[in-house]
């Protein structure tokens, strides 16, 4: 699965790693450095939901399921301008059609610094083609 | 006020441009190729946050203040995987502190991929620095 | 329709009224009064979320499909304590499964209140039931 | 304070009752019976959205400084037609203006029913007043 993953161009091209996928969970990380900065020189919002968006989608895609994101809440509560940040996805409901996930990123001394909760919408079929 | 965002350099790097700033108002928009596709094939999310990201940034903020993304909900509603896409911000309520903005995002034929609200925090003072 | 959401009791006790059904398009108010107040003395949030979430039933239901609310954002743009108080909701996306709406919440100067976006959930079987 | 937020007029008709409040923390419940359902039989997301935000204010506010909230979004899991729901608010993030809260609401056999996640405005002045 973690080869499926390394297939997400944009996230790669990001810096983006995953560490980690287990049932309903992943992990995953991103070194912030200066192509990662905003105009005010803070860690992009699109980074850090980029770093978050690929751990949703480890977390909550399997072998035989593909799970999109469907809709997104993400809160900035910290800047970071450097450093690993770190996501952790959780799925936190398990709706046939519409599992519920947060994801929450820290930065290198455990402070949170965002909070996505993501609804998915799960489609019945492989993971391949164009498919969302 | 232009050049001021084509600082962005995550933003740059993921190909947004910006199209016009005025009050309260910014259009940006984006061509999305390959290097912008997720392991399904389809635009990332996060390139198309990274997108109506800069668009608020636009839009929220001036020569005196910043005006940093505290909140932001964005809903996914197409998937895209070529063509521009394009996002036009647009402030709804400008509270002294929390000013709200909506971005639109959609395709070449004006279909809508996404809507982003968020919640601004505005800071009295200059644009510098790793400010937000 | 209308009659049919007139069996919302909650909605009906907290005084909302439905003004206008169309396709994907309803509109419906509520005079804000004492027992609508929270601990600081304006309108609870529970209040106007109800008022906004009765206006996106009637827009999003017909008489062959239910759609369930699934994920809502709502932001809290003006406090009111008094007067009337409008929501106004319009479909934005038609998704076949997750149909996107918009519901804005006004007061009687035509101020924005609060607006709610909201993910819904399609099924395709009789309202009726305790169907969700 | 628990008394301080029994003048939530609103809430209370509502029937919510808070049943602990510590430091960013505090949980509330609400019996669900027939004047919480909507027009298919469950209870109506208002009424569940008026549980989460009394939690969020009695976990939110203190004797010295007042807590708005400003942007909630709620995502439900599970519909509930009868007995006690029950919500845990806590504080996930401490910034000095804009705190972060998740609200949990649980039915009787701990299952989730709805996940809240607000950001509140802190305003340091006395809670008195109409004043958000």
């Amino acid at each position: 699965m973690k080869a499926f993953f390394e297939n997400d161009r944009f996230a790669m091209k990001a810096g983006v790693e995953i560490m980690e996928i287990g049932e309903g969970y992943a992990t995953a990380r991103m070194l912030v450095g200066p192509e990662h900065l905003n105009a005010v020189g803070v860690c992009q919002g699109g980074a850090l939901f980029t770093l978050a968006d690929l751990a949703f989608a480890a977390a909550s895609n399997t072998q035989t399921e593909t799970t999109v994101s469907l809709a997104s809440n993400i809160t900035f509560l910290r800047a970071v301008s450097d450093g690993y940040v770190y996501a952790e996805a959780r799925r936190m409901a398990d709706h046939h059609r519409v599992p519920f996930y947060e994801v929450r990123i820290t930065d290198e001394r455990d402070e949170i610094v965002a909070v996505l909760t993501a609804s998915g919408y799960r489609k019945h079929k492989p993971q391949a083609g164009n498919g969302y």
